[in-house]
């Protein structure tokens, strides 16, 4: 049983409407919507007003949503798949030194092949040093991807301004963008914003793990990166999963039905949060906040650093108080390196193997923030103790 | 609502005890397995133990099952993977031309890189022709991939001749299956028949869309597909679908448990509706049956032709009676053309357009047969006549 989960740029728990649209799918919309009967006919019609509707929130060309098997799967697919049919047009990518593992590994591999990678550092807050971008640019540029906001700190990027400086220099470059932890949470509408394609990932705003999309822009040409039956326009073949697409165009739905109330409870969260812990350190000394009380960072992340206890201390002390929360990112696995992210803000190596983050999501109230206050007062001086 | 639902092979209905597990994975045990804290790790134990169980199902390590997003993943993680860390061996590579889109088109890729593909030609009940097999294997060939069960006609193939065929020639050969078809249904344990990998889709067989895995002998080496925070060994990155291997482990033990009499309940179906079929052939006369029943057929599928009537009307007047039957494969989506298996069996001309597949699953019995055997009775004499 977990009590108070503040582990929510993890993952999140699944919303009880999408577990009731995924389990109707599961055993009475069943059908294979590739199918030529009436049966999957309606499955795919089911698909087609789901798809629909995100489109809708996107102001997007249903065309241009990609279902796909998840964040990772759809990061890999945009990068692989776009610079595969751009190849023969230069052999210069831009990226950040910040970026999730689904990301930086594949350009690593494009490296390993070839390529050319410029990686973007970033200030003390995460912040992309834009000058950086500008200077980077050549003629060989053939895509740049970046992340809307940072998973481990919740830094929000200027994603608009730098779209902006990409298509002046060049529009045929292709701009991707990491939105797997803004999306719903940061305004991100492709059309507007210069966005060529950015990945989603469903877990992460309370639909089901297993599945996500790629918005992709219908005027970049991809060579596809799972191939079969032909689903979705020979995009990403594979029979659907309709009742993840389902459920999480339920969870879409629920997000962006009122998503300025729904943000805006984030952040209420997330500045109690720290005016608490901001009061906890006028007691017990020592907090380092990485993440601010600003609109450059996301409504529902908060990483600090405690001097003198460990992450890994804490996460477990933390633990044993049912209240979970994470020790950087959770997404790349047990790895105990210091994480890129920590390294390249460069944050103090004394608070390094320190920092902490809390993630909140729709299911967390002040109750749980002051319970967590309580149990912080009371292990803080207790731990420090036993470090020494 | 789906009244009598004959096309088990397209896709088929979740089981209620696979949903009542993933339940619980949405709602209780969400956490990311990858997740350093203990909810996280309480996550990751149930699914070493889920993974455990099918390598105990399978006589193989649990090292050796790499969890997918479905069937189509799994044969494009397979052959690409194993093909791009082989290149440097030789540049051959064996398939057949009654394979799956999501092998065939993989193949179609490679070639278009550079490869060299034999495609091995069947019998006219879709058996592969060894002395082909064995007369192609060369020097240069790095990779042979084959299918178990067809998925439009149910042939069922050597592959234990096949495995002993290439090992004898030249055991570094990596002999991948297309099992999606075959598993649960037909004798499977990769180590005792000389399989190196092999792909399984989990909608297969009551299991949830959007999971598979893919069973990798450890000796094998790959380069991943899919890239990211290192998770499955580095194999296949990605937060894991926990609801998904969840319910897919819970639906293979369903399979497995008494996996004789499951197939053998299969196989009465089968036969009976062979049986019924030619009784009903003795009536309208002009039925051919595609599918034996031999031991050389999968339990679940019987392909047939209607003489004068199209598969298309055939499907439709069926379906206004709520029967749900395919023709040709469903996987390959709303493609019109005539499939390859039907031209490579080469199925009489005047048929291959009224090929007709039904696939049954537990959840059929003799009586929905009886009621298909009497609609067909209404329904043959009449869609002749309109054909006239």
């Amino acid at each position: 049983m977990i009590d108070i989960y503040f582990d929510n740029a993890a993952t999140t728990k699944v919303d009880p409407v999408c577990i009731e649209v995924m389990n109707k799918m599961h055993t009475i919309n069943y059908a294979n919507p590739s199918a030529k009967h009436r049966a999957g006919f309606l499955v795919e019609n089911e698909i087609n007003e789901a798809t629909k509707k995100v489109a809708n929130i996107l102001s997007c060309d249903p065309s241009e949503i990609i279902w796909t098997s998840g964040g990772t799967e759809s990061n890999n697919f945009a990068i692989r798949s776009i610079v595969d049919s751009m190849k023969r047009m230069g052999n210069h990518l831009i990226t950040s030194n910040i970026e999730h593992a689904s990301v930086k590994n594949v350009f690593k591999y494009l490296e390993s092949e070839g390529f050319e990678v410029t990686y973007i550092n970033v200030d003390k807050y995460g912040k992309f040093d834009i000058n950086q971008i500008e200077n980077s640019l050549n003629v060989h540029t053939i895509m740049v991807s970046l992340m809307q906001v940072n998973n481990e700190i919740g830094t929000i990027e200027n994603i608009e301004e730098i779209s902006k400086i990409i298509k002046y220099f060049n529009d045929k470059i292709v701009f991707h963008v990491d939105a797997v932890q803004s999306f719903g949470k940061v305004k991100l509408l492709p059309k507007s914003m210069g966005i060529d394609s950015f990945s989603v990932s469903g877990h992460k705003l309370h639909g089901p793990k297993g599945v996500g999309f790629l918005y992709l822009d219908k005027n970049v040409k991809i060579n596809p990166l799972i191939l079969g039956g032909g689903q979705q326009r020979n995009m990403r073949s594979g029979t659907l999963n309709t009742p993840g697409i389902i459920g999480l165009t339920k969870a879409i739905e629920e997000v962006f039905e009122a998503n300025d109330e729904y943000i805006n409870y984030l952040i209420s969260l997330r500045d109690y949060f720290i005016d608490k812990m901001i009061e906890l350190d006028n007691k017990i000394s020592g907090i380092h906040f990485i993440t601010q009380k600003t609109d450059d960072f996301a409504p529902h992340i908060v990483a600090f650093a405690v001097k003198s206890v460990r992450a890994e201390v804490l996460l477990h002390a933390l633990e044993d108080k049912n209240i979970y929360v994470s020790s950087g990112s959770a997404c790349s696995s047990k790895n105990k390196k210091i994480s890129d992210t920590l390294t390249a803000i460069e944050l103090d190596k004394n608070l390094q193997d320190n920092a902490i983050r809390v993630s909140f999501s729709k299911y967390n109230d002040k109750t749980e923030i002051d319970k967590f206050i309580y149990t912080m007062v009371e292990l803080i001086p207790m731990l420090r103790r036993f470090s020494k």
